[in-house]
């Protein structure tokens, strides 16, 4: 079949692998002779259980889950995360956050509902840029958790390396990097990760939790939907889920695993995300906005030499087949999110359309 | 294309319209020379946007929505909502609530974390399999709502005449009739339906909200993804909604549109229930399980002279591509879920096959 697809820099959603595409296109009408499609699937039939149990197989695999942490599949995207960390972690009342960016923000403005928050850490006074030095932490003893997004989409910076949590647990909202290198499950309590920038389609976060940290139900007040023990308890099927999400999701994992696991991911982004970093490093025309050691792989922000030059490179480039190179509305700018789905040809081709937008500019 | 696909009588996530199926899978690898998948698409974009606004005004066309009532896309499924109602439209703290089935016990069990419920009129007594009198109903003049669920799917009963609410708000919870007949969008405060059960993949519900009962933010210390006028104010986009449903929703708009709308959705279901529930009200080995004039056109319940002859049934029929055909785990039995995507050959099909079962029994 014939199609024109375009490189699309999306900050999330965000680009699929085209084989996983084809895959899921060709079982529409019919999964494997059920004789239906993963839509029309009761979440209780054995065939979609196939489907749930094999994606978190396959993502235990991936990252190398331990037994003692659960997989959650769970709707209303990070923001509902921001709301449940809390409200399910809080038990002193008090944990501390790191403000890197406006994910962290958002993070913190929905703990302060629940209890005190620490700033541990910012980098607000040069416009979140940075990863702020965590050398010297001042932790409250009684602090129930320590908070942190570990890729920022909106400046395009990254933790490369953790905090010390010194001793506390840490919980890690990896929504912009998920999948996209190896993760050491057991440095984190809690990992949460919207699905839809490095992963499938929009709808669903997936949650992975240390056992321990499930205490029983929650305060019976509490809206049962936002308690990560009932979701457990009924392994994400305490109502019903996003299964399509469930269903693409599992058919990315698979296809990762073929392609060499997160190893091979991180080998590939680093190359991809180089061959942008590099070129800016060198334009007279553009710069990246991030300091150079906290550059996010994923999310690359740079600027031309005005706003009106980074209009013209977003309609230009629009117009060459690279879609939504705009930065985010909140800051402006470039930014190109290069996630794991991104081919290599198509950061390449990238940096050949700026090199010659520099050179007839 | 060849591929064979079976009646699926699920309850829900239920068939899809095939048409719909073909289209989606038409534009699964570049919608629309946009050059990607609906999937891939970041939600601010303009085709997405298109996406959404034309199913927002198609829905509007086919129910008739007034313009002050808002239309939202939220995730968390009926769970969520049976929290977002009592958390959003209790002004008194109080409620009154219909009991007629599974699913208003479990909206009455969320409520009851917000504030007081009263217990309108109940059918606990004979096990949920009728709707009960409302003609005398005693309604507290400070309740701030009286909610029903309109059709309960695990013992087959639907609300066939409204109960008077004596100028008090009206909820109704239409997961699993909604589009299914016409709705007079006015005797509602707010409507709210999960789409799995008669349009759509799982993992949305639509909420239908009349303006007025929006009063600004809530208390600040709900966790903001519960609160309505965030979700109205940002028209569903507060945070990444669930695209791909809104997309396939969409499309099932588009296509009842096409079919001749609510009125014929109406005359299709009742034809096509009449057929199946014509052969149980003559038949001697099998018997429908709701009083008859609270019989639900979408799930039809029923049983045949024992347990086993049920199982029998049920594997029987799953041989023979009628699929799903199991009654709801709490009670047993029988269960044909028949909405809008089940064309009438399935249940003629389905007729013919009980037939031929109950000649051999």
């Amino acid at each position: 079949m014939n199609y024109q697809r375009v490189y699309n820099f999306s900050a999330g959603p965000a680009m699929m692998p085209e084989a996983v595409l084809e895959e899921i296109r060709g079982e529409m009408m019919n999964y494997r002779d059920t004789g239906m499609c993963v839509m029309e699937m009761s979440h209780r039939s054995k065939a979609f259980i196939q489907i749930a149990q094999q994606a978190e197989a396959d993502l235990r695999e991936l990252m190398g889950i331990p037994d003692n942490y659960k997989v959650l599949f769970i709707q209303g995207g990070g923001t509902l995360q921001f709301s449940m960390v809390p409200m399910n972690l809080m038990k002193n009342g008090r944990a501390g956050y790191f403000e890197t960016g406006a994910w962290s923000e958002k993070a913190i403005a929905e703990a302060k509902k629940c209890g005190q928050v620490d700033l541990l850490a910012s980098s607000r006074d040069a416009g979140f840029t940075y990863i702020p030095d965590c050398s010297k932490l001042n932790i409250p003893q009684d602090c129930d958790y320590l908070y942190l997004c570990q890729n920022e989409t909106i400046n395009g910076v990254t933790w490369n390396t953790l905090p010390d949590a010194q001793g506390h647990v840490l919980v890690s909202d990896q929504s912009s990097m998920f999948l996209s290198r190896p993760c050491r499950v057991t440095d984190f309590g809690l990992i949460w990760a919207g699905v839809q920038k490095n992963v499938g389609p929009a709808g669903m976060t997936i949650v992975i939790l240390r056992e321990d940290l499930l205490r029983g139900r929650l305060d019976p007040q509490i809206p049962v939907y936002l308690d990560y023990q009932a979701h457990a308890d009924q392994e994400s099927m305490y109502n019903t889920p996003n299964c399509w999400a469930i269903y693409c999701c599992g058919k990315v994992f698979q296809h990762l695993k073929k392609m060499g696991g997160l190893c091979e991911m991180e080998r590939r982004n680093q190359e991809k995300a180089k061959v942008l970093y590099d070129f800016l490093d060198q334009s007279s025309l553009f710069h990246g906005t991030a300091r150079q050691q906290d550059r996010s792989l994923m999310n690359v922000c740079f600027r031309a030499d005005s706003d009106e030059r980074d209009t013209q490179v977003v309609s230009q480039a629009k117009a060459q087949g690279f879609d939504n190179l705009k930065g985010h509305r909140s800051i402006g700018g470039l930014r190109a999110s290069i996630y794991n789905a991104m081919p290599k040809e198509g950061v390449e081709a990238l940096v050949d359309f700026l090199r010659q937008f520099e050179k007839e500019a």
